[in-house]
């Protein structure tokens, strides 16, 4: 197989080609600049690649509802150019293969669930933690869509007694995203994440404000994986630290050996590693393949 | 189709006789003792009724992994004989038939999704709020097992300002269930909750913490339509209230028509009313009988 994949964030697309093993054999990085102009480099790319189906896991808000007359469109992001633009039509007219289309969390969730570190499982949690925080739900086999798509960052958690930070999600303020993605490390310690010492109090309140989202994600879904990934997870100091936060949080609640005995194997930094997104986008386009025949 | 139908509380068992339709035919109610008695008196009862299948959604705790060797056993519940009881294990035995077995809220959820506020969704979650709190999941067209199942009503929710109660989650004391089930309301009004007046502080309480935790599962899940069930839920003036509750947490972050203009018909009581457990049972036990076919 050869297989394209988009990995869109909003500072930057990779593109790349990979095969069935969901091994990348080439890829590119682009800037994200206005959408037209940003499309047309990566048709280029695609252009004489031959690929038998592309995927794309995207920055969004987006239209994944297949029966929505605004499917494939981005939608209200803040992003210059980009809300309401059709970026899976566009990509349609100029290259017609078979597209998978998806969140980008969506997308790595169901890369992990392929080839990495939930191989093998039919549910899993992607959480990434880096500008913003987002979440891909692959649940009994499937990826979660539902009424628009899981935006599990922004859940509210109770805040550390000892934080008096306001958040910065300009929607919620002190939700998870606002209290515990990478640019409230920065503005809560005046220096930026990667510049905190391993020992620094950062970390154990990164870890409470993460540690009540999952348990309480654990407690809803009861996935049978929860992945880690993220520029704010290259802190390896923190999987310890979310692990005893759950645990804590549970309180031996929900009885089962993944949690108790084995949680270090239950919280995991992906097994993809930073080509979680990239490989989850391959298998999109797999996918996207498979139900064209 | 003559579809045998079990709904398995703590406190009682209620049977019955349905149909292809959901329309119960019959019905009778028991108390939950031991369970040896309590399932000689279900299997008395299902014994000459010549059903089909049957649908069990019960309480728990339970297993439902069918890979597992306890896989139909109740868990870890205090209720005095039934943690480890095989429950599927012992109905098969006297009575061969097919068997559908899920959680009472999963059921309910199921229910509600053929034949009641959720049908023809493929998404749906439903809370029952009585002397506990439990969720039931139904995501992309699947009820939601994982690792264990759901068990949303412990999540954790932010303290209400003016509320000094301790809470009574025996494991996570202020967790959802331990701020917001039945027995929170009589312990912190020292009344019980059915003779409170309906404008009585108790009721905007109430709904922030459900509303919180609606909110929080509407981010991670992004379900078509949530229903809410349960004694504590007969308290109709709850619902406006949680209504708002979940607008003012997701302040227009989640940009869909049903949350926004169309939330009256987004958070509901169950199509099927106090009959959703039963109902959904019976379209447990059709499932059974179709997945045997």
């Amino acid at each position: 197989m050869r297989i394209g994949a988009i990995e869109a964030g909003g500072t930057k697309f990779v593109c790349g080609i990979g095969n069935e093993h969901g091994e990348i054999e080439e890829r590119i990085s682009l800037p994200t600049e206005l959408p037209e102009s940003t499309l047309r480099e990566v048709l280029n790319y695609f252009r004489d690649k031959q690929v038998e189906a592309i995927g794309i896991g995207t920055f969004g808000p987006i239209d994944i509802d297949s029966s929505s007359p605004t499917y494939g469109f981005v939608t209200t992001t803040p992003k210059p150019g980009w809300s309401g633009f059709d970026f899976l039509g566009t990509m349609k007219r100029e290259l017609p293969v078979p597209y998978g289309w998806d969140t980008d969390v969506n997308a790595a969730a169901f890369g992990e669930a392929k080839w990495g570190a939930a191989k093998g499982l039919n549910s899993a949690l992607y959480y990434t933690v880096g500008t913003g925080i987002g979440v891909g739900v692959y649940s009994e086999g499937k990826l979660v869509h539902g009424l628009l798509h899981p935006e599990g960052g922004h859940v509210l958690t109770r805040r550390h007694p000892e934080d008096t930070y306001a958040g910065f999600c300009p929607y919620h303020g002190d939700c998870l995203e606002g209290m515990a993605a990478g640019p409230a490390l920065g503005q809560r310690w005046g220096v930026k994440g990667d510049e905190l010492t391993k020992d620094h109090p950062a970390w154990p309140m990164q870890a409470f404000y993460l540690g009540q989202a999952i348990s309480s994600a654990i407690l809803l879904l009861s996935p049978k994986k929860v992945i880690l990934g993220g520029g704010v997870m290259h802190q390896e100091q923190l999987f310890p630290m979310i692990r005893a936060e759950v645990q804590k949080n549970l309180n031996g609640y929900a009885s089962h050996k993944s949690l108790l005995e084995e949680i270090d194997s239950y919280i995991v930094p992906p097994g993809l590693g930073d080509n979680a997104g990239l490989c989850g986008s391959i298998a999109l386009g797999i996918d996207a393949l498979e139900q064209q025949k």
